[in-house]
């Protein structure tokens, strides 16, 4: 089953936008996937990644047994990409977050507190935040909900956000999206305290990310999540050609910010732009955030270079028993050839996020208290 | 002495830091310029620059004619680039400016006012305030001054600015950098309101630039002059490749954004970056704002590019009254035979930096008093 749901990278025109999709990635993606699969450049053998520190076998075995496992980011047989096991990343991250949150209760009685605003009833937003408040409890953290029916104000909205920002026991809030089209998601988004903006998705936080000097309070989770991964995966960035595909504002822009903080030299591909095989093909590291599923062909890609995938996808498939599965923006049968490593999808940035979430949840509280 | 003063991009070696640079350049540059000229490409006759508009004969050589009576910024005989006359659009939009600000005058009774903040007694600073002030003057913007001494504090700093904030008839609050060392800029800019910080260097500003969707109250003077330079020569930006070297908060990144807000796919090059000249090489629009005198030379440029020439770097020259002369990053000689089109130094966008400071004190009187 596994090389057979792996084989079919042309199969992309059949993919078909789920909510999932548009939580991730709002503006339509404009980008039109390769009609047919490019032929494959021949891996120069492992010389050529020499420039990614590859994990000691042993590791690297494990992680490829891991994903193994996952449900459709199967490893091939003659994959020779390390395989960046975000499950595996995202579980010492929780891990990390719970210690540290126990240390603080334990020294100064503080637990961090994360406020959840949901509005409307769509079935993805309710279980993402139900994953949010699991792995909230998973860790110490406090959770508080607001559920509001599809037609409320967004005054009201905001008065919730208020009583939110000042309350001491919330350390973060949470405005799930998409919201209802009747409200206005910037005059919601920006009512959140900057402090406590643990999605990071305010003007400032962008604005002092953008700037040389300056701290955002929060990175955004998700793009924080691919950074996250490159550096435990021990992917040099400073000095290294980065392109990102996509410019949303919640993962694609600031990913290339974030890029640039560390000191790569980062291009962002778009819609508009031409050749983007092209400028992608110099690319020593790939943030792949566009939402179009299997876009990035193994001739894309530079031998030896990592690869974040961010997209998920849902494509049909009548051969599996819910008639679609996931898969990324990059063509994963193809690019585990040629990149020196690479996130499965599921089971690479996917898992990332929450636990994002909970590590700016706990900084977040660490600030306000001045807990060291 | 024209050819003189354009033949020698390899003294960049000798460029020394005047005061003017670091108004441009917080940031230390950190490139180093090319050793020795490098052989330039032939350029492959104009064909190559077909890709670029170019202005109907007549106004190319006034343009032309205008750039040789610059101070240093002369064309040589065999350049074949467009020269982009900054100074010519400077005044044209000066002149814009004060048709507008005349008709909003007799239509509604408003005027728009310009503060400036100017702390301690820099000659170079003085002088940037006087020729703001003479510019106001020149167009109808009235002109608020606040000089302190150079031990003011921080507290009397911000107490004008919210002084400023509250006055209706302030539209514009500018505070002239550098500040003393002992006071910190963010915590200064920071007081700024965002509807009056027609310097565009507040966080939201940066943030809002960057983000897709979302518009700044206002641009950056300087990469917003280099901006309406492209524009207003012409240059197509939309589906481009454009290389921004250099990324300052001031300057280089606030021109990547805007580059990318027009559809440009963007990179930025900086002082971490290998092979600059190859990522520079590929670009269809160079905005070069780091600071280092004939950086950029005629091997790093794809014939028929645009180049923008943020740099005013001064020079030793002992064959000068001044004993100085100022460069760009640009070397000009090499560049203008490979270039499409080009700004010059001094006469680029120098002029265009108090133009598009009038622009947005109008641009907010306006949105203030919703005046279309």
């Amino acid at each position: 089953m596994a090389s057979s749901i792996l084989s079919d990278c042309s199969s992309c025109a059949t993919s078909r936008l789920l909510p999932l999709r548009r939580a991730l990635h709002p503006p339509p993606p404009r980008f039109r996937p390769s009609p047919a699969p490019a032929p494959l450049p021949r891996r120069p053998l492992l010389a050529a990644a020499a420039s990614l520190p590859l994990l000691p076998r042993a590791r690297r075995m494990a992680a490829l047994a891991a994903a193994s496992s996952a449900d459709s980011a199967t490893v091939l047989a003659d994959a020779s990409a390390k395989i960046i096991d975000g499950k595996l990343v995202a579980k010492q991250i929780r891990e990390e977050v719970g210690v540290e949150i126990a240390r603080m209760k334990d020294t100064i009685g503080v637990v961090p507190g994360l406020a959840v605003i949901l509005v409307g009833s769509r079935k993805d937003s309710q279980t993402y935040v139900r994953n949010k408040k699991k792995a909230c409890d998973a860790v110490g953290i406090k959770s508080y909900e607001v559920n509001l029916p599809e037609d409320a104000s967004e005054y009201e909205v905001i008065k919730h956000i208020a009583t939110f920002n000042d309350d001491p026991s919330v350390h973060g809030i949470l405005v799930q999206l998409p919201l209802p089209r009747h409200m206005n998601d910037e005059n919601i988004l920006n009512a959140v305290s900057i402090e406590k903006d643990v999605d990071g998705f305010h003007p400032v936080n962008i604005g002092r990310l953008a700037m040389q000097g300056r701290d955002p309070f929060f990175v955004p989770c998700t793009p924080k999540g691919c950074m996250e991964l490159l550096h435990r995966s021990g992917v040099e960035i400073k000095g290294k050609r980065a392109v990102v595909i996509g410019r949303s504002n919640i993962v694609g822009t600031p990913a290339a910010l974030l890029l640039q903080k560390a000191n790569a030299t980062v291009s962002i591909v778009h819609s508009k732009t031409k050749n983007p095989e092209e400028i992608t093909r110099q690319a020593d590291i790939i943030i792949a955030a566009v939402g179009v599923a299997n876009l990035v062909r193994g001739s894309w890609i530079k031998p030896g270079a990592a690869i974040i995938d961010v997209g998920i996808n849902p494509v049909d498939d009548p051969a599996s028993p819910r008639g679609y599965r996931l898969v990324g923006d990059v063509c994963f049968e193809e690019a585990s050839k040629v990149a020196g490593a690479i996130t499965p999808v599921p089971g690479g940035v996917g898992p990332m996020t929450i636990a994002m979430l909970l590590s700016n949840t706990l900084d977040s509280a660490k600030r306000i208290h001045k807990f060291k």
